[in-house]
């Protein structure tokens, strides 16, 4: 059995990750792994489905045991990705994919050399800001700090071992699906 | 105007890397490296298309000016790949396909690092022995030493950064067209 490959990807709120990543991930051999949190949980949020949701003991027993291949506090609330499912998936010949922030992709990196890093760009900052506006559920403040984020974020690209311009969405797609195949012919 | 990409193609004789290029090659945008030679023009062959056609002197002030990026000799006559139009379509941002042996490969990525060597594999060495039986035009003697010399080839593949294997031909042209398309998205 040939193990899967691990797909870290990232990319700035607004550069249309979800959309890109909701049609990858039609491929019935891609598993995508679910973040585990000590948020409560939203109305309409499933256990395991958004998150996985656990109690603060229970987040901090998974650390101790190196259970957890990144993990951050923001806000008083963890989150952080639970190794377990992941390794289990990829002994099971799946692919799997993080979506995870900057800073958890370089912790995943050091943690899992084998890691493929994949970055998503918005085609330029303006129309990233436009996107955001476009939402029109974020105040101009709000849209000023993603826009700020994004272009911190976007200066860590380099990192990755792939950059996808989301212009047209079934380019990027296109490009996201060639990768992993690509990936699948890597002789590492 | 962005740089292409230099691909260089090997596989043993009866791998289906013509079948495969010929298809892939179908792309406008890459350019096939056509080698130069110093044997004779046979019927059929045309100067430019098959290979270019150079005299020993022509050849030798080339290697002597660096003007190749690899060349052998072999049975009496040189064969080599030309620096010059590789380079000026890399420029102009078209990509470049060399098919080359193992040996030139090596030396192609000692002076082009940047260059993505691909490897194309029988899926087995029986299969190879039945193509080459197959299209009836060596002796038994002959398929003896290409399969030989194939399973001499296929321990260098790991010196490739891909491997495809061409068993469903539509697949294996699938995974070159992948490969080329992944590392338009590469960081480097």
């Amino acid at each position: 059995m040939k193990k899967g490959i691990l797909f870290v990807v990232s990319g700035p709120s607004g550069c249309g990750k979800g959309t890109v990543l909701a049609q990858v991930l039609q491929d019935p051999n891609l598993y995508y792994s679910v973040s585990a949190t000590t948020r409560s949980m939203r109305e309409g949020e499933v256990d395991g489905v958004n998150y996985q949701f656990l109690d603060r003991a229970q987040f901090e027993t998974l650390i101790e045991n190196d259970g957890m291949l990144e993990h951050a506090e923001y806000c008083g609330n963890y989150y952080g990705t639970p190794r377990k499912p992941v390794e289990e998936h990829l002994a099971a010949g799946h692919h799997v994919v993080l979506e995870i922030d900057v800073v958890g992709a370089m912790h995943v990196k050091e943690k899992c050399p084998d890691a493929v890093l994949l970055f998503l760009m918005p085609p330029s900052i303006d129309v990233l800001k436009k996107r955001l506006v476009g939402r029109g559920t974020e105040s101009p403040d709000v849209v000023e700090k993603r826009v700020a984020q994004a272009e911190r974020e976007i200066q860590c690209a380099h990192q990755y071992d792939y950059a996808v311009v989301n212009d047209v969405l079934e380019d990027a797609v296109a490009d996201v699906r060639a990768i992993i195949r690509a990936e699948e012919c890597r002789t590492k």
